[in-house]
């Protein structure tokens, strides 16, 4: 009785202390994992997102409510260190690769070694190679062969190597099963003249996919998807979350990154399961730009597409695991600006319904109207609520008004035939003076300000919910994502 | 035999599930509790220190190898949401307050209620009513009655009712056994005719030390004890670190924030343990004040004086929990500026040994001579580097000269004739016009730069190591460190 008893104690013990350990190793992998890599995306703009949303959402508070984002309330956090080998303010190409392959690598290259002379073995090969027959997906809001998502399934020692990337994604040896975005940038080759890269996919087994109804329809028979995704920007990314939601205001059918994660996990469900790196992209683009308004929807809308996999792990709860993190911060965005000292005023940004970069498309309309300045504040006023009223909270000073005039005068000169000087250059950072005019002063307004037009070197969140997400907590490089990912999917790499 | 088993697979099952709650809760506090508040200092502060101190340490590196601080190699990460019930941009007492009390209170004041009607109950209250015998301490490198400090003892509707502060400090009920820092600035009361709080001090045993000797003297028969740090600065702190440093070299006796945290240790060290709150606060001040390096190397000051702590730890390895947080970021430091885009220069920064408030002396000097500018441009190539040589990096050109002239005039105008324009207190935040244009013109060349003089939004870090560190990983509120620190100490709040 006493010796079963001790046997007992012994075996509580055991358990209690991880003696165990051989239980723990043989843990079920996750069998749906996703990675969500908000591009550009760092504390700073998840924050301004939730003090948007809190101050948007509770207008009467008497104190300041932050607003809850979908993945802001995972149970685990870390954070990870992004510098690459280049610089301590890293590109999306090599710090997508450290999540990919594990190495830190040159800015610009992609899953290529420092010496750029070796391709590296990726994440999603090494699960290809498992023969668990896990089906491996990507999708971005923007380009199809843009750094982040090319990074999961193809390498270069230059990420402007867009055919030879395309060509990878949809070539025999393609890992993937799934990807959707805008489109492929060079689908002919850099001359034009080589093998359409949708037929090489095609012919490799490649369904396309490029109406909103294909999209809504792809599921589980579907086979090997691409998805082009309709109305999309020249540049073969989805329009700006902001102006998306403009033109569906207007009735438009438009389809969100949301849409592009839905159908993915339609195509990609299956018993084996899979892996999903989805990428918010124009999070970065916004930033690049300075243009918060911009950016937070886009968080917003990284949110929404992030909650379609909630909603997923909800229906498999003991077989998901997701992972949110970023690859850089964009631009040097932070909440507090000089002259609005410790105020901030989110609710000023509500008025905002265009991005710089249609606001450009305004700007060239007016230019090609030979429009005046007073033509130009009524576009501004329209699309940002800055206004010449003094009742309103944005009412333009005359020295808004003289900074918005220089940058009118230069913006109202076709590009080649500027002359910026350095303070131009400063001011500007080469995007249209008049969009940036606007944005620099509406940000600022509002309580927060931009130092830089490129990437910098703030650490960044990783939320983590489900299956093995215990394993993201803690400070760590952003080399170790690739390692716990293969940890976690019992990868041995 | 079959049910015997069975019990003990019960028995196993409820040790791993935890269900035995009582045993958990049964877990002893740890003896010795440390809480280090970084005034102003976030990740951007700390990553800063890291890239400086790495690049330092690594100068024929071949890729950017960031240093480690004595605490961010610490197991356990957690992150803090700031805001206080007035602004997402909160101050120094408010968030000291949250963290002291597990209040959200109104920026300004001191463990109050919103409502300004009720002081707080403080954790150094429940400590001391707990009748477990744990002593108090306090160290901070500015005046004993600032914010951060004086949260951990005092509670005031306003953070500027210094004599209040300083009498409860140092009254009959004082929940202090050590308190060091500079000095008390209202000694005297607010008009200077009140009882002298040292005098007070005296009264109700406090034994007061204000010399480097006796400071080193100081031991576990000391009894309670008030430190005032010898060679303090008139507003009661004490030196910059960066200022500390350059008159060590000189050959001075300089008392660093490291000893008031050993002195304490000593001071504080007995068979029921400790709780000793240390804050960095001139971090929070060179952020202010937009000086970059003179921010590096508090933090790095700040890192020194943990390591006491580590060191502490290392012999009661099984007794001791010491966390790291800040109260909020000042300035809005980013790694990355507009001009140098992708690029840092950190080692641009080595030769900046002044912080901007001795600096501000030397200006005062210049001022007092009638000097000119080429006068000022020795001074500053002195102090910073900053030259006119064209093959140092560290030239300035005819756009930095200009910037630093115009500031020049202003600065040798006495500071109450100047007339300033909203870009000048744009440019200078309110601080010396010279002092703020060489600081801004080093960091951006070095490839940073600040967008605020005053606090700002962002979430910032907890790192923990030791007993009960790893209640404080994940992402919560500010207030929830006194919940933790409560439930760690096994108080009954």
């Amino acid at each position: 009785m006493k010796k079963l008893l001790c046997i007992a104690l012994i075996l509580a013990l055991m358990l209690t202390t991880g003696t165990f350990v051989m239980a723990e190793e043989a843990a079920a992998a996750p069998k749906y994992v996703f990675l969500f890599i908000g591009d550009g995306q760092g504390i700073p703009q998840i924050t301004a997102a939730q003090f948007y949303l809190g101050t948007m959402e509770n207008p009467d508070a008497s104190m300041p409510v932050p607003g809850h984002l979908s993945f802001t309330q995972f149970p685990y956090l870390g954070m990870v260190t992004t510098y690459d080998a280049t610089s301590f303010c890293p590109d999306s190409s090599s710090t997508a690769s450290a999540m990919a392959s594990g190495e830190k690598i040159l800015s610009g290259s992609l899953n290529f070694n420092v010496e750029l002379t070796d391709p590296l073995k990726i994440i999603t090969e090494y699960i290809k190679e498992s023969g668990t027959g896990r089906k491996v997906g990507v999708a971005t809001s923007v380009s199809l062969d843009h750094a982040t998502p090319s990074a999961f399934y193809a390498k270069a020692a230059s990420r402007s190597e867009y055919y030879n990337i395309a060509t990878q994604g949809m070539g025999e040896n393609s890992v993937l099963d799934y990807l959707a975005g805008g489109a492929f940038v060079r689908e002919n080759g850099p001359d034009g003249v080589d093998e359409n890269v949708y037929e090489i996919g095609k012919r490799n087994g490649f369904n396309i996919v490029d109406t909103n109804e294909g999209i809504r329809a792809l599921n589980s028979e579907s086979g090997k998807t691409l998805v082009l995704t309709p109305g999309r920007e020249s540049d073969g990314s989805l329009h700006y979350a902001i102006d998306s939601e403009r033109r569906m205001a207007q009735g438009e059918d438009v389809i969100l990154l949301k849409d592009l994660v839905e159908a993915g996990i339609n195509v990609l469900d299956n018993e084996n399961g899979f892996f999903f790196m989805v990428e918010g992209g124009k999070v970065d683009w916004a930033g690049h730009a300075n243009d918060a308004v911009t950016s937070i929807r886009e968080t917003l809308n990284f949110s929404d597409a992030i909650n379609v996999a909630i909603q997923f792990a909800s229906e498999h709860p003991d077989e998901t695991l997701i992972v949110v993190t970023g690859d850089h911060e964009t631009g040097g965005l932070t909440i507090g600006f000089a002259t609005t000292k410790y105020d901030t005023h989110f609710n000023y940004l509500y008025d905002q319904t265009i991005s710089f970069y249609d606001f450009d498309k305004v700007i060239e309309e007016l230019r090609a109207q030979g429009a005046g300045f007073t033509a130009a504040l009524a576009e501004i006023e329209k699309y940002y609520g800055l206004t010449m009223s003094s009742e309103s909270p944005l009412y333009m000073t005359e020295a808004d008004l003289e900074r918005l005039e220089y940058a009118f005068n230069l913006s109202m000169i076709p590009e080649d035939d500027r002359e910026l000087t350095a303070a131009d250059t400063l001011a500007y950072g080469g995007y249209e003076p008049l969009s940036m005019a606007v944005c620099h002063i509406l940000n600022n307004k509002a309580g927060i300000a931009y130092t830089s037009y490129s990437h910098t070197g703030l650490q960044l969140p990783v939320y983590a919910t489900g299956v093995g997400a215990e394993k993201f907590a803690g400070l760590y490089d952003n080399t170790d994502i690739f390692f716990k990912m293969a940890d976690v999917m019992n990868l041995e790499v």
